[in-house]
């Protein structure tokens, strides 16, 4: 590898672990000023970053990329106008940093409180979405963090387009540019510095994007990583569920969405369902175009169905295709989930309170469900504001990835000369 | 790599993983009673266990180890009374697993809880203590965990006893033996295996132990780490200290005991200090047999002091030694500490709140002291009980770990048959 790049690449480090002192302790006005200042110059931009954009479009479609992979690389002005909109929702989010998340006393006095801190400097590594650039930009800014950003390389003029309105924002409110940055080169050596950390520079690495990325993140990473890995999520009808329900959330959790991680793949029907609620679920399916991969009894109870492969459940299809099992009660749907689910989300509909708490309990998921879509699984029908992904891991942060998550906490010990006996 | 031994470590994966999902359903009450039957059962094997301890003593001292591994690793009466105690106190612990951690309500309906849960299969490396064999299986055990140990090779048989004993509390309520297992080899190949995660089984690796052990885990490891690196501690004395608190807390801060990590390394002292207190603090060190590292400033006060090098303040002494500076200010005192600490502990002593909110504020570690001893970092010390280390990563949990941090969360959701719009 290159010295020059191991050079360049370390002093982007240490520019960012700098930059994040001064993050770490701007005040929730400047940070706020800050992004508003950031969508405000993104807005203001509109005309350079459509015009970047247009010089990525042209030079993807020159490398003959998919139209799939074109309409994620897109800008237009409503595109646009999103971005800017998202940052001013992140500014509005209450400030995660400095919450005091306990306090107690001991019996000599000394008071403990355990208090929200930012992380530090994050990595994040994403891949086509040019979007990314602000909405990651604006989430590390808002919870105290610096942030390394590696975007696409058929991105790279967007990118770095939409970074030039950001750093305005952040000199805006004098905060330093560099707690915002775009790794300056598409070489993908720099990746792997990236992962191995910058000299003890990077505290967190977020990889956004599909398996292969999350796979070579995780192969590679010598500094702890927040993956986000695949939805392969269920919803399991048992024999108590309301058949109004079921119908209606089976449907919204496969087909409202279907390029979502929280879409549900595979539907898991209780034996003791009635054939009438079944068939209405699949025909209801069937009827938005919802292709269905069955079990044999699923196959004699609705022969359109295509035979499901062992494969099948083991696949997240971001698509209109859906994967059906009958189960013996609920302890085979539980066991069915733990054994080919990806611990994202996962849910039951019943009406036996009873069923449910098993359910609840026995699923070691990220999110467990009762009596509602998986499409739920966001961040902000949590509440939680804007997200960076969905935490699959066990460690730090489960579940939707947002401002708070995207902080760590210390202990402050205020005392009155305490020794210790 | 023989081809035996992955498939071993494979084999012990699977078990423990199967495990796991006995362990994380259990009761608080059968966890209480292994608990119980394992603090029994250690008292009952008194007689083997150091048996088996005399084993490896010989062996030890054949192989010539130093006297203070052999203090390590050597067992009797008291310290196998003080294991079978420490697992008592565990089990009276509040159960850590299940407690709602928040909970609200959406405006659909939707209700919404992040609940604990453990995480699921820790591997824990270790060095010679064989009572950590006792201690982090207990802590695994309570926090719904199973575990996969490696101790130093020259504790294996006492560790072996040990783990019978605490089988022998698993069966007695009806529990898997699996729950806590050894790895069944001194291969190092076998740490290798146990670092990459056993195709999957492992959720987070714990080394316990030097820098070295904590190097190469974080190097290998392709799972999480929660890794106790080093207590580069700092004590500052600003000029508004109370000189008999500031006397009191260095002296217990570096001299309690030398050898913990939560001990104060290095001293800065505001250079507004009165002379008289720098000169009473540095002869109360002295007296106690602390040999005084000074800069120059410290050195033309007080002669007696070595010269302290550059090495000096990246040091971990782990003796009676301390490093001494003079700094100008308490940003000049944080600014040491964020170049040279380790992020672990760090104290103030003053008299001044506000100059103390900004020491507490402006300095990033795990702990962060006001008017009292950095030996207070310790999980007993913060009322939550044993503790298998004091993290100083920043992700998951930092300071003290102790059961409530080897748990992770999900969410649950409680519908009444909602659908995303």
């Amino acid at each position: 590898m290159a010295d020059t790049l191991v050079t360049e690449m370390n002093a982007l480090g240490e520019a960012a672990k700098s930059a994040a002192r001064a993050i770490r302790e701007a005040s929730t006005e400047t940070k706020k000023k800050a992004l508003l200042a950031a969508a405000a110059a993104i807005r203001a931009s509109k005309a350079a970053i459509l015009a970047a954009n247009g010089e990525d479009m042209a030079r993807a479609k020159d490398n003959g990329l998919s139209g799939s992979m074109l309409d994620r690389l897109m800008l237009d002005e409503k595109r646009v106008e999103a971005m800017a909109k998202g940052i001013e929702e992140i500014a509005a989010l209450p400030d995660p940093v400095g919450r005091e998340l306990a306090r107690w006393s001991r019996p000599n006095g000394l008071d403990i409180a355990r208090v929200a801190t930012p992380i530090g400097v994050i990595g994040i590594i994403y891949e086509s979405r040019p979007n990314v650039t602000a909405d990651a930009a604006a989430l590390c800014l808002k919870s105290g963090n610096a942030v390394i950003l590696r975007g696409g390389s058929e991105s790279v003029k967007s990118s770095h387009s939409i970074l030039a309105a950001i750093q305005d924002g952040l000199a805006a409110a004098g905060l330093p540019k560099e707690i915002v940055q775009l790794v300056p080169t598409t070489d993908r050596a720099a990746v792997g510095l990236l992962l191995k950390g910058l000299s003890g520079a990077v505290d967190l690495i977020i990889p956004r994007g599909g398996k292969s990325l999350v796979a070579r993140v995780q192969d590679e990473a010598r500094v702890p990583v927040l993956a986000h890995l695949e939805g392969i999520c269920h919803t399991y009808i048992h024999p108590s569920a309301d058949a109004e329900k079921a119908r209606a959330i089976v449907v919204n959790a496969k087909m409202r969405r279907t390029g979502v991680c929280g879409s549900t793949e595979t539907l898991l029907i209780d034996r003791g369902v009635a054939p009438e609620l079944t068939l209405a679920v699949l025909n209801d399916l069937t009827a938005k175009a919802c292709e269905i991969r069955g079990d044999d009894s699923i196959r004699a109870l609705y022969p359109a169905a295509k035979p499901a492969t062992e494969e099948d459940w083991r696949t997240e299809y971001l698509d209109a295709i859906i994967s059906v099992k009958v189960v013996d009660g609920v302890e085979a749907a539980i066991a069915h989930i733990e054994h080919y689910g990806s611990h994202h989300t996962d849910a039951i509909i019943t009406e036996d309170a009873n069923v449910a708490a098993r359910f609840l309990n026995g699923i070691d998921s990220a999110i467990v469900i009762w009596n509602a879509s998986t499409q739920f699984a966001d961040g902000g029908e949590f509440g939680m504001g804007a997200e960076i992904g969905i935490g699959t891991g066990k460690m730090h942060a489960r579940g939707p990835v947002g401002v708070e998550q995207l902080t760590t906490f210390k202990y402050m010990l205020r005392g009155t000369g305490q020794i210790r006996g």
